[in-house]
């Protein structure tokens, strides 16, 4: 069945996960399951040697992509969850008080949540404005002398709307506080630059904006994150093989066990071909896409838009502010989020997600809890074509088709 | 260059990481990247649906592997490492006593180690025999009243040691306390009976005889164990998401973040590869080729071996007490393992590997701390020419050809 005219499966959940995949990043990883295969770090034979260097080549990819200063920073971890608890898990001490924002994920709010169950710390979670923006203001006044982290996302997977990371870091830096950041929904699409910014965790995700597989993500360490930070998971490195302790070098304190080679090989294919591309021109594609997707469904009776777009002014498109992810609800009664995304999918081949999306205390803020939205995010590979027949599919929804 | 008359690469380093894959794990591996592409769990459409039943499919032949009774008694892990660290860290309380073995991976060691050195165990190693050999006796003698866990694993890595875990999950079971094994040697290669064996917790690798990719590994948790442990990583689950706290129900209680949908797509292929094949065939097939070994190396002037198979008597191979793993050492001063290793390489297209394994206490217990082994693991891939070449190759470099 096909209303809309269109035979092609047309994907809008970039901000899940990316997909297509570029052409490289299964060839780099068809290239290791079929040539090379070994751990790295676990043999001296030459396969092994190779999957060394895979690993080590997508490192200085990350190292590139952020401008960090040495490969030995960049830690893989299963995915960014990972990630943001090892910051967290591992950076948090007994009595320590950490601010963050009212627009965070799932990633960041439970483990906070368990850390100030158990028995390490307070959370202050600063409010954000009905379109989800943070004034850093309000993060300075959350201070306390025991204050020991500020953790937040850089873009919230609700709304799009871009949080002000530099000059909250700025905050951080001044205070002695830790500055973590989520670059879940930014990596890729935003130029994010360690020289300027200042930050002791920049947790990130390989499956989204960067074009690798599931199972990758990780995080760039500051000399004082790398030192203050415990290892809550501790396994063989394939270094300091005569100790029963974990090691304390970078990456190997924190990268236990065999790791991902297959997925990392594929996430420096696809950090190299964000770079090829641009961040910039990936990143301004998108957001082109986004904004018309906006204008379009705004003219839709019965739809409204939430976030940083509810004040879209329709000028030309500025890239600080968000990402493109546009959530929208229906005024409607009678069709929830749910079923309209069912019908996208079953009758217009557009996929979309629905509800809420794992961020709670997000759609609080944006006054969409518990309904949740309709969540349309655009990649790289979407076209302004995508953009017509999704909001096409929307308005013929809407009106009850 | 290639002393051995043959061109073909020789990989007998299957106890790290099994190599090549079969052909079923790259298909299903490739047709999750360019057909499916989304997160399970994360869309309501038919893509995430479909992802999600790849996921439930996979668990479904672990299940079958290890004769588990439900399908989210299986939790997906980065690798054996994190599971172990999951049961370990999860699991133990402040003042419990834990005991384990004097064979163990360093993925149970450092955990252990850093449990005992934060406020959690006290830890006791029980020693086991020249050839890696534990005396369940001493376990029962080793147990005290706040014992909470005995953490094993099933076959030394170093050795090929099968350990006792039916003997010790009884005396486990008959005290009360948690048994944890780490079947990362014997998983697809052992049949591993759930309904007979009494385990909380079934750590294991995804790699290695279950022939996935890396970034794959898991647990299957005893009820018990599901209720008492703890979840040390928590985030977006794609459940309940309008609560900050992690969900305490199984799989999601355990799976943070994005799974690596791609990985476990091909560990479910691996795992049915291992199901027609066979556990039991691919296991003698493996024992066969590694007494082969065994035989003809032992007669090597200069070569030690290591383990079980020091007491080898050359009987008909009996599948009970070890897996196809054979260290070896060389008696002469000149020349050290790891030259061997490059040599074997280098002149012979020999892949293994050699040092200390991950596994210093197994190395003292064996007697081969520090110099290390050279480690021959063989898969469901090799030959008996695979054998003979590699027996020949030892010889040759032995004889300081």
């Amino acid at each position: 069945m096909d209303i809309a005219g269109s035979n092609r499966r047309i994907y809008l959940d970039n901000a899940a996960t990316s997909y297509p995949k570029p052409a490289e990043v299964f060839e780099a990883m068809a290239r290791y399951m079929r040539d090379i295969g070994a751990s790295p770090g676990r043999g001296g034979y030459g396969s092994s040697l190779d999957a060394g260097r895979l690993v080590f080549e997508a490192r200085e990819a990350v190292v590139q992509l952020f401008h960090a200063s040495r490969a030995e920073q960049v830690i893989f971890t299963p995915n960014v969850t990972y990630a943001l608890n090892f910051a967290i898990h591992g950076l948090l001490r007994r009595g320590d008080h950490v601010v963050t924002t009212s627009m965070e994920h799932n990633s960041v709010m439970r483990p906070l949540r368990s850390a100030e169950e158990g028995v390490v710390a307070e959370v202050t979670a600063v409010k954000c404005d009905a379109q989800g923006r943070l004034d850093p203001r309000d993060v300075r006044r959350a201070l306390r002398p025991n204050t020991r982290m500020i953790v937040m996302t850089h873009a919230s997977n609700v709304s799009g709307t871009v949080m002000p990371v530099a000059e909250v870091a700025g905050i951080a830096r001044e205070a002695g506080v830790l500055m973590v950041v989520d670059a879940a929904q930014t990596a890729g699409v935003i130029d994010i630059d360690l020289r300027a910014l200042a930050l002791d965790v920049l947790a990130f995700t390989g499956h989204k904006g960067l074009y690798g597989p599931p199972g990758t993500g990780g995080m760039v360490l500051s000399p004082r994150a790398a030192t203050e930070m415990a290892a809550i998971i501790q396994g063989g490195t394939g270094s300091r093989s005569d100790e029963e302790f974990q090691p304390g070098f970078l990456p190997d304190k924190f990268e236990p066990g065999t790791p991902n080679t297959l997925g990392i090989a594929g996430l420096g294919a696809g950090i190299r071909f964000v770079l090829e591309n641009g961040v910039n021109q990936i990143g301004m594609h998108e957001l082109r896409l986004a904004s018309k997707f906006e204008q379009m469904v705004r003219a839709i009776p019965g739809i409204r838009v939430f976030g940083p777009w509810e004040t879209n002014t329709s000028a030309p498109v500025c890239a600080s502010d968000r990402v493109a992810t546009v959530s929208v609800g229906l005024t409607s009664a009678q069709a929830d989020a749910s079923q309209v995304a069912f019908l996208l999918d079953r009758d217009f081949g557009i996929m979309v997600r629905s509800g809420l999306h794992c961020a709670p205390l997000a759609h609080m803020t944006l006054g969409t809890f518990p309904a949740g939205t309709l969540r349309f995010s655009f990649g790289w590979f979407n076209t302004m074509g995508d953009v017509r027949s999704a909001a096409g599919a929307l308005a013929q929804i809407a009106a009850g088709y």
